[in-house]
């Protein structure tokens, strides 16, 4: 899958994802009116607002991206009903021959690891039959449980030619807390990278591992430093546009080849249509100015690429 | 919610927790038979397995326990069926007037983790109404992305009464990997009980705090120092049993007063029919056997905490 994703980066020559994170405050008035019209202001509803708002977006920027991140929070806050618009957006996603990882920051002891790999990765057995329960093509994992709660995840990406990426150092202002402590003198983000980049040794594509790392784009220079650190290791930065990171600070989390890495930004894109920016679009065609807010962020990237 | 979490152990005299983590396999074939002839060997039909196994389970030994404890993953590798048995699961907990500690180690940024408090401790708002989704009492949340993504769980815990458990010391065998690292001399497990103490005094109960801790029963000296560390932050203690812990080696878990803390088992108590020492039971009544594995298990402790 690390083969796909970069493959599809190439083609679009956009490293991006746009993050599903659909909150029902971003979603205009009348796709909310329409599904409340026909479901009632009921869970259901609102499942099905975030789905039809998921859908225009998808249908007017998957042809510009490799790449989609569904913050799986977003859908497990309505319950049953949100699960199964998160089921719907990664198979909508799926047919539009996007790459879908599964933002679900999920990890265990290794037993419970294991089903959580089956059931976002894998397969479940039942019987004599296997099903794909959310079928993602890339995870997010917690590391704070160590080797034995990550193993299970990479046995399964191992055996589905399926991703990880490993919390190192994330986007968030109280991220140094823990992260940043120093262990012999070295940030814990530093030992915890160090360790995905063992980890990704056993799981290798061509030039990249499947086993990706997440590392937040507000922190630029910890950026630089985890680069030269996990050399071989695809990094997934967040906070990308809303939370402050821009393209010119993302230089040092690609390599050379202008790959190993790409760039998230959610709500920067999915309610661009609020942003003065693009309130010309106006809230009916709020997926144009999606589109345009994708377009925009590519050029950033580009731009700042090529200027290094 | 701890105040009702107290108000129980006092009440059945045992601080246990029954973890409700069914895997397939520790199903009886007789229960899974009726599922798959009603639905197929279908996600369906697992999670019919699943749902039935618990409630026989939960039958048996509610009236001995305060508490229950999901493990999410365990249902979710079942996909929207699988979570629709996780829910089912809750609720009957809750007739049966039983805590319930969603085993969800969700944790995130600020906004993200948000969403998973309002859907699973809180209730989301959809057009005027608001619905609770999972409606679990307490949490487990992990902490490696700092206070940022504590505290919006922490807010909905004040605002509906209901509590966390936030990993600090996990009872897995390579859980020392990061959690023991050595942070200006001190093991970073020891800087996140610190956090967990100071989160806590945000939100207290007449003697413990609403935010309490995650401690391995396998790791018995470092649960003797966490206990003096956080002494108002009850603890919950998963690892006993299957994963090695027995009574005597939790007695520092708990404070003078008998409390402060809960112990898990779930394999050991699921699937006790499947252990030498329960095999007399036979598959058919495995649930009888869970109900004198929980009579043990309650002996055990309580006698170890005699004999301090």
């Amino acid at each position: 899958m690390i083969e796909k994703l970069i493959s599809r980066i190439q083609k679009t020559k956009a490293p991006v994802v746009v993050g599903l994170d659909p909150m029902l405050s971003y979603i205009p008035k009348h796709i909310q009116k329409r599904a409340f019209d026909a479901y009632g202001e009921t869970l259901e509803g609102a499942a099905e607002a975030v789905w039809q708002y998921n859908k225009e977006i998808i249908d007017k920027v998957y042809d510009l991206i490799p790449a989609v991140k569904p913050q799986i929070a977003m859908y497990e806050q309505f319950g049953i009903e949100g699960m199964k618009a998160y089921k719907k957006t990664v198979d909508y996603c799926h047919e539009k021959d996007l790459v879908v990882i599964g933002d679900v920051k999920r990890g265990d002891i290794g037993s419970t690891s294991a089903a959580y790999a089956a059931g976002h990765l894998g397969r479940v057995q039942v019987g004599d039959k296997r099903y794909a329960a959310f079928n993602e093509d890339f995870a997010t994992v917690n590391p704070y449980l160590g080797s034995d709660g990550i193993q299970p995840f990479i046995d399964v990406c191992k055996e589905e030619k399926k991703g990880l990426f490993i919390l190192v150092k994330t986007s968030n202002p109280s991220s140094g807390e823990f992260q940043d402590q120093l262990v012999d003198g070295k940030p814990l983000y530093e030992l915890v990278g160090e360790k995905v980049a063992a980890w990704g040794s056993q799981h290798m594509g061509s030039s990249y591992s499947y086993i990706g790392a997440v590392v937040g784009a507000t922190y630029p220079e910890q950026g630089k430093i985890l680069r030269k650190l996990m050399p071989r290791t695809f990094i997934l930065v967040p906070g990308y546009g809303a939370q402050g990171g821009k393209g010119e600070d993302l230089v040092h989390f690609f390599q050379e080849d202008g790959l190993g890495a790409v760039i998230n930004s959610s709500r920067g894109i999915i309610a661009a249509y609020k942003q003065e920016k693009y309130a010309r679009f106006g809230e009916e065609a709020f997926a144009d100015a999606s589109r345009q807010a994708v377009v925009d962020m590519i050029e950033d990237i580009r731009g700042a690429l090529e200027r290094r």
